[in-house]
């Protein structure tokens, strides 16, 4: 056995659907959340950690299946036979926390989640098996007053990200409408279950087919191009005509909104609550002093409304930017949240209010970086070059120096050449290298070469001896002056 | 089936040797956690972030056998038949990431990693099957001069995250010193690795049993308290004098343990490679002010020796804090590290030097909460009641302006009385309750309610009533002085 393992070499692999990370990428996420949760922590809400593993049980779902022990989450038996499963999201661990935990709570219970979840799904280019989740939920609080708040506080998480005003829109719609609008057109939610999901995936196809498209939809079906034909819900033609007319509701103005759909679905018990609902949730947002142009009532959103029970709403980013080859990127949705009363129904059968919003990290994220992607400039650390065996110690205080100063600076450790740790020094994407030699040691000076600025005039000189004399881009200074002189050279990136 | 799941309710309750943490405790590990890494980062580290999962043949464990499958970590299998485990720590997702991207990288590689790592290990009290490490390692530099920059950068996290100079020691040793005794008693380190262990073993107990037990351990054997008895190394006596001198030989100063190290094992060709090591790094150290009483050399360090292959490291607490019983806790070993120049041997054949320190953050935390756990205050957000249902938005209005002037702030939410709204404030550790009702409302005023002030008063006055008229901790002030109020009112409780 331990022979056989002398020969076996793995091969470094990561596994496949998950990602490395290093560097910048990680800066630039950690700096969006820390943005936005402090803004979660101004309202009041507390941060809660569960771990990775919860009991496949209380996750959800069904106990793994022997065949497919891993359909869509990471199963594992324990030692003790009980199945676990790495959370899915962050709101089942919010479920059993406030299940487990309801009586010592205080509530209504504000907390925020930020952390990996795992997929066990198919990986495809940008779908990974391990991804981060960023929620806020409170627990214990009815419609409207929680719901407004939550959608206050995503508008100003996502302004503090760097999403500016006019560059967003949060889109409202609320489950009883819904369930209003199939009401009147006679569709029973329970009964008819198949007959409403083709209703709601007909709406939900408006963006992509037009309403032309959804009128297929609705009644007798519809061929695509590649001659695959859809079932449709076989709604008559004056209930097709008013699920079209909901669609077309929506106008400029939330009161407007409002108006429409109570001559539309008012006559429902469960439309009538939702109409008043979203009426009551724009009055005070209006007063909060968020209109039209940063939260609207959109009746096309539709995601999602099959799991939530009130209020629903998503975040829109509204510019387009361009990708690598100047093609727009429209974002769409990067943030979506809504009331779910059912939240810890699974665990103590009783109803317990609870609204919540979870931010799209990494959309989000692709979002910011295309905006201001022309603004990347190189972010290493100063490197202090090793020429000389000895001098060690003294390479040392000099990075230790300019550490004290709030830089960031390391010694280039190990024993190559000068074109070697020059070359590194590009690698690292160092602004600046600080070089001392036993020509600059003899004479108490270190020599500072500005990186930046010798790559830039490096691209204009076409004579590499004339460049090699000139060296316009170093500069040497007596030693006592060395962060002085490191400070300006890097002021002048700026 | 349907049917079934209706009936079925799970209970809420957390995996065992798994916990949740909320609130204060996480804000204090990730303030410590800040800090550590602002230092890792000022000396020029970047940080990796790799994936939960490792293929298990890269994480260098066997492959799980069929009917453990858990030994020790958690692992299954994926769709395409390969096993998958948690990481248990991040020295091995380093390594797999450094073989996998070897040429690619700027060497040396300076990483630093934060995150939580799984052991699928019985829980037991204050051990937990998932917990956080913080590493920082360079690959791709020989030793010494990346072990003193670790060394250093150790000493500045550790002040960084709290504890003052002279309340740690890092103590130091080397695996080569180790090599060189052994060699000196004839012990061959492959051909006697049972002997080996065994004095290791022995050597390692001196804190727990003294030089008498160690010496028993060494030669016969020795029989414990409960009379079981364990076996010896079976040492002549004359080898057994030589390690228990070896053991007596850390002194004072860095140089007069090297100089006594250099008579004792200076004839073995590791013990001379070792020695100079140590006074090497011991002299760095000493050139950027590190002296004895941060950085010593001290022979009793031998745990790890077996991992390591040079230069090993270890943090020590000096201070001893007392439990809530008074009894006083020594912390020990807060961080460790080493040079393990194999760290990629098992994937790529060659050897790459390697050096790292990593923090016990568990440990660090608890050492630093009690230090320190006399200063805890009431920390929660400013709340404002909500009296009248009709004046949420106001309400709302008045959160926002606390909130843009930097504190947190939330509005009661739900539709209790007085009286509930202001046990949930306590609850909520409120420093601040903001009060507006009908009476306010007409004058124009808000009252602010010092709920810190409240409470210490209220254990000096036994005279309810008297207290209830008197209301010595709240006072009104006009709408418009809200924020200035609930400033100053903070502002005295410091």
């Amino acid at each position: 056995m331990a022979k056989k393992e002398k020969t076996f070499r793995p091969q470094a692999r990561i596994p496949r659907g998950f990602r490395d990370r290093f560097g910048a990428e990680i800066a630039a996420e950690r700096e969006m959340l820390a943005a936005i949760t402090r803004v979660y922590e101004a309202y009041g809400f507390d941060p809660l950690e569960t771990p990775a593993f919860e009991y496949t049980d209380a996750l959800g779902k069904f106990l793994p299946d022997v065949d497919r022990p891993n359909q869509g989450v990471f199963s594992l038996q324990d030692d003790d036979e009980q199945w676990m499963s790495l959370r899915y999201d962050l709101t089942a661990p919010l479920a059993r926390f406030v299940a487990q935990n309801y009586d010592g709570l205080a509530k209504p219970f504000r907390r925020y989640a930020v952390g990996p979840v795992w997929r066990n799904e198919k990986p495809g280019p940008g779908r990974f098996r391990q991804f981060t989740q960023c929620d806020a939920d409170t627990v214990g609080a009815p419609a409207p007053n929680a719901d407004v708040e939550c959608i206050s506080m995503l508008a100003e998480a996502l302004e503090a990200a760097g999403i500016s005003r006019g560059d967003y829109q949060i889109r409202l719609n609320d489950r009883n409408v819904l369930t209003g609008l199939l009401e009147s057109i006679g569709v029973d939610e329970d009964q008819d279950a198949e007959k409403k999901l083709r209703v709601l995936r007909a709406m939900d196809k408006f963006d992509r087919l037009g309403m032309e498209g959804v009128r297929l939809l609705l009644g007798k079906g519809r061929k695509d191009e590649s001659g695959d034909y859809t079932e449709g819900a076989q709604l008559p033609d004056n209930e097709i005509e008013r699920v079209l007319a909901f669609m077309s509701a929506t106008a400029e103005t939330n009161a407007e909104t409002c108006s429409r759909l109570s001559d539309l679905i008012g006559g429902s018990a469960a439309g009538a609550i939702g109409v008043e609902t979203l009426a009551e949730i724009a009055a005070q947002l209006a007063a909060l002093g968020l209109d039209e142009s940063r939260a609207k009532i959109d009746l096309s959103v539709i995601r999602g409304l099959e799991y939530y029970t009130g209020p629903v709403f998503e975040a829109e980013l509204m510019f387009s930017v361009e990708d690598e080859k100047g093609r727009p990127v429209r974002f769409g949705s990067v943030a979506s949240g809504g009331r779910y009363d059912g939240l810890v129904k699974r665990f103590k059968g009783v109803e317990v209010p609870a609204v919540g919003i979870s931010v799209g990290v990494s959309r989000l994220l692709a979002a910011l970086e295309l905006k201001k992607a022309a603004g990347a400039e190189a972010s290493g650390p100063v490197v202090v070059l090793a020429l000389e065996e000895g001098q060690m110690a003294s390479y040392q205080a000099m990075a230790g120096e300019l550490r004290a100063a709030g830089l960031r600076a390391e010694v280039y450790l190990g024993g190559s050449g000068m074109r070697a740790q020059m070359k590194y020094a590009d690698k690292r994407m160092a602004p600046v290298a600080v070089i001392q030699g036993e020509d600059e040691r003899a004479k108490g000076e270190v020599t500072i070469k500005d990186l930046i600025l010798g790559a830039e005039l490096s691209k204009e000189i076409e004579d590499n001896a004339e460049w090699r004399e000139a060296q316009p881009a170093q500069f040497s200074v007596p030693r006592g002056e060395l962060v002085d002189a490191v400070k300006k050279t890097l002021a002048r990136k700026r």
